[in-house]
């Protein structure tokens, strides 16, 4: 691949009589973008901010310490009122599906502050409460010796008491709400999925990380964010791509070379750490996040997953979420405008239509009327495309014209 | 963690009675397998030193160049015999079940060399020979650019010829058998999954990628083993892990600080870029493989996996499998050995017990009589284990007492 950005001949006879200019030109926009958004007086909202006319509960990251003292406050909270004689029991955020709610203003699915008693000495209740004291002692003793487990581990400490996972798994959200942290402030981690590559620099548990030598193969998302420090990144924008076949295209044409970017992937649904590390890069850098992604509702999907995240963590949706991420490709309309071959747009399956049915009525969907201009597109071609579908105008394609040209042209939604 | 293998209180007091001693002491049985790795004066055996009785194919890694040249000559020999007036034919391998089989020598599956005639003037073969003609283009192209591509980009440059990605990705298993080489050096590769940290530096695609340095996240495993070179370790052993949860833990406690190793896992079923990166490891640096899995047996299939290869690659089994993997733990009889607490113990399923029976007849494992009376234990038993089963010890339990006393007795088979 040639240092500025020129496409083979075929490549180019393909791009449709457009002529990709040098990376500078084909930068302006995103640059602009970029430049936009780092002087937007607009910083997110925040929940409290917003005075809403009820009340809502958000987790924030806190500090090992911080979380330790919480614990140690709630345990001498319990002591005091059993000494006081008024028996054992902890106030629990009710995190069921009654107590969520989307609220536009934010953008993002956030916990309301309904919280329910957990009695020890109620035949309901006593196993749970008897769960989630043995829960806090060992986050504490994590905490403590500041070592990070995934839930598995944890499930694994007292299986007599935990019986399922699914017990200890739902109460460790619970503690999570409880305490006002994040799951990731537990130490109790999600395994790790995604990698990243490009113009980006960190430290993580103290080594220094060059994302630009990080070979074809990128560096693996750490599982544990909070050992991630001084970021820093000259990259005009991050490319958040679904899968991992687009990801090595993109690293071995080493493509931020010549577009500076931050090039990252979940390989597929996205996982807590890639969502995090998202999440951390773009609040860090403030620069745009575009994101490439299957021309099928399952894409979309997967966007939503990081732009809204999910309803179970959705008290932790401020960590979790990257809200102002941009539909670059590959859009419904690109499929003609690109001239996609006939043989490589698959028919919708059943399923598909009805998801991408049930996405159109999304609030989030509706209120960005390009993306229900395109998803309607999808749902009357009753056609979807991979982003794979690129190849068939030459395997560099993607790389050589049709990121380049979609730059220059600043066509995102 | 303290630096020199010391364990906290509760874990001593756990590991039995048996004090862990020194790194030094520690490593020494290991250090011992290694050495007598290296002067072994056994090199691994190859086909053609085996002198059987019939033929056998195995491909090798190529050059780019090399392959070019292969699939140049292909081509003008079909040139020639198509002037001569003899037709267009292409003469393929057979790599049917019927032409598989394992050679014990070996101790891996290897392809005999049954070749079957694929002309283009049979209405049966046609469309295949077409398909032939078609990805030697494309490889060609993708070697003469010196670029990588999936097995999915392929399928898609031309979907009209192929229909199918199993039609696609069948024949360039064909072709890898016909040109001698392996897959990879066509310049298709699998998508990654693997990840690597410990003492370990190589150059990826020219990168220098200092593996101890890799925060707790670790490097990705690269798609394309071609671009990895200059490999380098001061390592006594590589610690083949199945999965992410122990990877992690082993990761955050710089567990290779202390013992030094290599640490990796395909986090559950290897993949192909897995198994080639483990395969150059031990070649070149000639290092036992100590393995970590669940006590079941899928735990064992993935073993075998890594060890045997698959039936579909048999072609390819000579850089693909790495035969000589020691059976570290968590094996049955380490659940009463290190007193595993019951509820810790799953029952094996149905399904369980039957891939158990089946693993009992195969070759690898009866060449194996230690193996053989685990699997008969586990059977006997009905009961299986996950790796983290060892956590219900205290969460360090794996890297400060397991491990270090697994490695102090040579406790592997």
């Amino acid at each position: 691949m040639s240092k500025r950005g020129g496409a083979d001949d075929k490549a180019l006879a393909l791009a449709k009589g457009k002529r990709i200019r040098g990376a500078e030109d084909v930068l302006r926009k995103v640059q602009a973008l970029a430049t936009q958004l780092k002087n937007s007086k607009e910083v997110e909202k925040t929940l409290t901010e917003l005075n809403l006319p009820y009340n809502c509960r958000e987790v924030v990251d806190k500090d090992g310490n911080d979380v330790m003292a919480e614990i140690e406050a709630a345990m001498y909270s319990v002591a005091s009122t059993i000494l006081e004689g008024e028996g054992f029991t902890f106030d629990v955020p009710s995190r069921a599906k009654g107590n969520q709610m989307y609220v536009p203003e934010l953008d993002r699915i956030v916990l309301r502050d309904a919280v329910s008693k957990r009695p020890f000495a109620s035949t309901a209740t006593c196993r749970k409460a008897a769960v989630t004291t043995r829960i806090l002692g060992l986050v504490h003793e994590l905490l403590g010796k500041n070592i990070h487990v995934t839930k598995r581990d944890l499930f694994y400490t007292d299986v007599k008491l935990f019986e399922d996972q699914s017990q200890s798994d739902s109460i460790l959200d619970d503690l999570a709400c409880m305490l006002g942290c994040t799951r990731s402030s537990l130490n109790v981690v999600a395994s790790e999925k995604g990698v990243v590559v490009g113009r980006l620099s960190f430290r993580e548990d103290g080594d220094f990380i060059d994302c630009q030598r990080m070979g074809v193969g990128g560096k693996a998302i750490p599982p544990n964010i909070d050992k991630v420090t001084d970021i820093s990144s000259d990259a005009s924008f991050i490319l958040l791509v679904e899968k991992d076949a687009a990801f090595m295209r993109l690293a071995e044409d080493r493509f931020y070379n010549t577009y500076p970017c931050i090039i990252l992937t979940a390989k597929g649904q996205p996982d807590v750490a890639t969502r995090l590390f998202l999440k951390k890069l773009k609040s860090t850098l403030k620069i745009p996040v575009l994101a490439l992604v299957d021309s099928d509702p399952y894409g979309l999907k997967i966007l939503s997953v990081y732009m809204k995240g999910s309803m179970n963590m959705s008290y932790d949706s401020s960590n979790l979420t990257t809200p102002d991420i941009k539909w670059l490709g590959v859009r419904p309309s690109d499929l003609d405008r690109f001239d996609i071959p006939q043989q490589c747009r698959l028919p919708m399956t059943e399923e598909d239509i009805k998801t991408g049915k049930r996405l159109l009525e999304e609030d989030w969907i509706k209120s960005n009327p390009e993306w229900v201009r395109e998803l309607e597109l999808m749902l009357s071609s009753k056609v979807k495309a991979e982003i794979q579908a690129l190849s068939s105008f030459g395997f560099q394609y993607l790389s050589q014209v049709y990121l380049p040209l979609k730059l220059q042209e600043g066509d995102w939604i």
